[in-house]
């Protein structure tokens, strides 16, 4: 097969390339981020044609918008934004809800941890495809916390108050996230299994919930 | 001038050529990070010769590593840490002092900015920089937190509670920094000017204040 064969003609047109290339692409862009990855590294390891990228996405910018929002759904669909919680719960509940599933999020391994790789890139060097992943799946969760703090907050608070709030609760989780080197470095000790994620929770919920109580006394 | 002069002998030998490549190597790592950054553009920048990098740093690792630690110390000398407060005011003052600070460091506009994206993209690809910097700067800023929260949790609490308050509190403030491509999506209305920052620098230290005493309360 020709370097320049028509990839629909070919092995490289499949359905079964198309999910190699998203597997082999979703790995490349987590280790390089999108600047540094090449559509030929992720096509040798995909063992695809070149053209295979642009036949199935259109195109480099296309492929890497595609894997960050699969894995960002595929990471809600593992552990759903509610944490399992009824939407009718009393909001502290729908509080250590959102935690727990976000804390699983940020903290799983394997495959499943490249979209908080890939995110954490884009905060250094946004791309167009964080408008598109804000717009399609940031936005509804942002808007699903927002609800259970102005739950807790109360009525009369203003939506500055609401947003730092939202801001200080989701801070305290992607922290682990976003400063990992520094964290291990400081506090090698400081490790994570199962029954410290659940203390972590609990630690993120109770500070969380006496944080959001006092602005809400605060508040005008 | 050749290029293969020896640096010593010409202009770019000079304490001003060493003081023109720091400046253009901030802006050039803060741009483009440690691995794509090239002395050829910091260089051209700072009208140097290319062997000036290797003559005054002994090559480009050492220039960004010397580059990090420097604008990290000129941000703490701007804003030292403990924001003014003295050690023996009471820990609820120390705190805000600590956040305060904290705050006009991540918020600062110009070059002295630059030292909050060089961190930002060490958390994303660390570099053998982040190591030196944590040993010699992050981690007695690190420790000056940790007394502070220590003395408000009280002697009875644990080491664990200590470190993930600390985190708690960290992250509040960094999140500004490391999150803002999603923040400024989500909410382009939410401007920080000085009076603003003031009343996120109050929100910070009461959503803390509340959460530490929280913790306190819970533990054994």
């Amino acid at each position: 097969m020709s370097l320049k064969a028509n990839p629909a003609t070919a092995d490289s047109g499949s359905a079964a390339t198309r999910e190699q290339l998203l597997a082999r692409a979703t790995e490349v862009f987590a280790e390089h981020g999108f600047r540094n990855a090449t559509i030929r590294d992720i096509c040798q390891r995909a063992e695809a044609n070149v053209a295979a990228v642009n036949y199935h996405f259109g195109g480099k910018e296309e492929l890497y918008g595609e894997v960050l929002r699969r894995n960002f759904r595929a990471a809600l669909q593992r552990f759903p934004a509610d944490g399992g919680v009824r939407p009718d719960a009393p909001p502290t509940q729908r509080l250590r809800g959102f935690i727990r599933s976000f804390v699983q999020r940020i903290f799983v391994t394997g495959p499943d941890s490249c979209h908080g790789r890939m995110l954490a890139r884009e905060m250094v060097d946004p791309t167009p495809a964080l408008d598109t992943l804000v717009a399609t799946e940031i936005r509804s969760l942002a808007a699903s916390l927002e609800r259970i703090v102005r739950d807790l907050l109360g009525p009369k608070v203003g939506d500055w108050q609401v947003r730092v709030c939202l801001a200080s609760v989701v801070s305290q989780i992607v922290f682990y996230q976003h400063c990992r080197p520094v964290i291990s470095r400081l506090f090698p000790d400081l490790q994570f299994d199962s029954d410290d994620l659940e203390a972590l929770v609990d630690h993120i919920t109770t500070f969380s919930l006496a944080g959001i109580r006092a602005t809400a006394r605060r508040s005008p």
